[in-house]
């Protein structure tokens, strides 16, 4: 069994390797057959990368990009801050130009692009450390953020906790490791408990395929298990079943958007994990990063729901038609968790409870 | 648009040619992209069409065995009934191998088997005309219970009409025509709303997919799309964010077994369905001839869950792995509605209501 450190080692999404010449990620668009780490040197590669989802979820995009300007940043040969910026600005754009719906690749890009015009006076040796510094900065921040989500998630666990028996948790979609960069947020609380020392057999997560896109099947049941946890697959319509079985203690679940009431959106399905666990009495977590509150956002039907391709329902992972020419499909994106469903949402400041505006603001979000 | 006689005619799972000499059935194992009906003339099409699962579903499975056996046995050549029994139980017996698990596969081959027996004094040409008639029999009795349980829910369907607008049906699984002798269970008040003159937009169905095996998407969807019904197929985890939108009157599923509480065994995901439909408020409907109802059995936690091949879960419809090698994955075939979940148990005889068992007594059954 590989240890918590040997698992992030080979599994996190985004690395800046010692000789910072390249960015190291986790080739995403293999999993789960191939785990295979590849180094992105050039500004086409990382552009490539982050296009093809290689790379993907919205902190490790971020902090990919970040490290990505800071390393050709540096290979920039230019003696006087005009000429190195407009450099650094055609590669900053050319980068941002590679998946323009990402909110968090610009979010990171122009916060380095803001940092350099904070220092154009230094010279162009102390901008690029400064660059290579902020890169870092945007990347520990993440983790510290997770990390924080993960020391409140591991308390709930422990209470939990008894003797000789494993803890059931269930999980929807994937806000894991390989989306962030080191701890996920819904995974948060199982990789702080293996820090910690408890075993990979003190707790066994099920977790939800989520249909259409599997991302529960390809991604979270990978870091998991790669991760020695007890791990088990199951379709989204099974979950009522291991709720009836008493073999979930807690849910966690990532958030996309949490509103001022608590009603909180998440991939399509987390609003019938939510009135599963309330109807089988089983504690719902949300965990979500105090960035994804939204205090300008009322309620959950203010959150606009993104509606997808229906060939991702009828089609694209069968490689075959699962369903007949011309059949309308519904394929939203997204649902959310009313808040009266909600036990907690845990945020790195504190677990907010209900009601939630009002923990919002005692928390200081 | 086809009319519902047309619909029927086209992709009805058996009939009976007028030439008497095989039978006809959909190919099942083609659907939902190819629609062809095929002539089985020898037992051994016969027998390779039920084991490669051409025809699918108990009742459908049955009258399938039966009118083959009554055309086989039209071609016997004996002059005496020991010469001709002897051969007629040759046939039954071949037939009866071709799926060891399919109960109403041996209850239909047996009622042919009882009849020609009891009817052993009569000329052979008699008795191959009495096996005529009792295959007919058990046809136009399946026809007959799925009718009574359509004119039920369509009564169900009329108390929800409202001028101009369509009115929502969710179903889960393949409870459908193709399954059955005519009208399917849960797809009965759909078929028997568009006899009595309803047009397909008066109704709006959405079809859970049904993972792991999706018959929802293959062979529901398809039926229904057919029928010239409005439909529309969502993931299983979509279902909640439907009833969120108050797209959805009315849930309609079919079932395994009921017990004598109520507790309904149906495809995994039905006990999901049901507790949404609680959440939200809206009706939901078994439809359960009352052979299904087994008074032997007290709740739905005696009824045993067959638990199938994890494979289904992590490859099977993806022709490549969606999971990491070595994941456990779990794949129960079914699980159960709770009675106080259940809005009512439309059978051929009524509908029972909560508390159940005093319902079924009083239905006689």
């Amino acid at each position: 069994m590989a240890s918590i450190d040997e698992f992030f080692d080979k599994v996190i999404s985004v690395k800046l390797p010692d000789d910072r010449q390249s960015v190291d990620i986790l080739d995403q668009t293999l999993l789960p057959g191939t785990i295979k780490r590849i180094n992105l040197h050039t500004k086409e590669e990382l552009w490539d990368a982050i296009k093809k989802l290689k790379v993907r979820g919205a902190p490790a995009i971020g902090v990919s990009a970040a490290y990505g300007l800071a390393v050709l940043a540096n290979r920039i040969d230019a003696s006087d801050f005009d000429s190195f910026y407009k450099e650094f600005k055609e590669i900053k754009d050319y980068l941002a130009s590679s998946r323009p719906t990402a909110v968090n690749l610009f979010w990171a890009l122009n916060r380095m692009d803001d940092k350099a015009l904070s220092v154009k006076d230094q010279s162009i040796g102390s901008i690029k450390e400064t660059l290579f510094t902020e890169a870092q900065k945007i990347r520990d921040e993440d983790v510290a953020i997770s990390r924080n989500i993960g020391e409140l998630g591991f308390g709930l666990l422990k209470d939990l906790k008894k003797e000789g028996k494993e803890i059931g948790i269930l999980t929807h979609c994937n806000a894991g490791t390989i989306a962030t960069a080191k701890y996920g947020t819904a995974t948060a609380p199982m990789y702080t408990a293996l820090e910690h020392g408890w075993a990979g057999s003190d707790m066994h997560v099920y977790c939800d395929e989520t249909r259409p896109l599997l991302q529960g099947a390809r991604l979270t049941a990978f870091e998991l298990y790669n991760a020695g946890i007890n791990t088990t697959l199951q379709c989204d319509n099974m979950a009522s079943m291991l709720m009836k079985q008493g073999k979930i203690d807690i849910v966690f679940v990532g958030c996309d958007r949490v509103a001022k009431n608590g009603d909180s959106a998440n991939k399509i399905g987390t609003s019938g994990v939510a009135i599963l666990a309330k109807h089988y009495g089983i504690p719902f977590y949300i965990c979500a990063p105090s960035s994804t509150i939204d205090l300008n956002t009322a309620t959950g039907n203010d959150i606009p729901i993104e509606m997808r391709d229906p060939e991702e329902v009828t089609t694209m992972w069968y490689k075959e038609r699962m369903a007949p020419e011309g059949i309308d499909a519904f394929n939203p994106a997204f649902d959310f968790a009313e808040h009266g469903l909600i036990t907690g949402i845990i945020t790195e400041k504190g677990i907010a409870t209900a009601p939630f505006d009002k923990a919002f603001e005692e928390l200081g979000i």
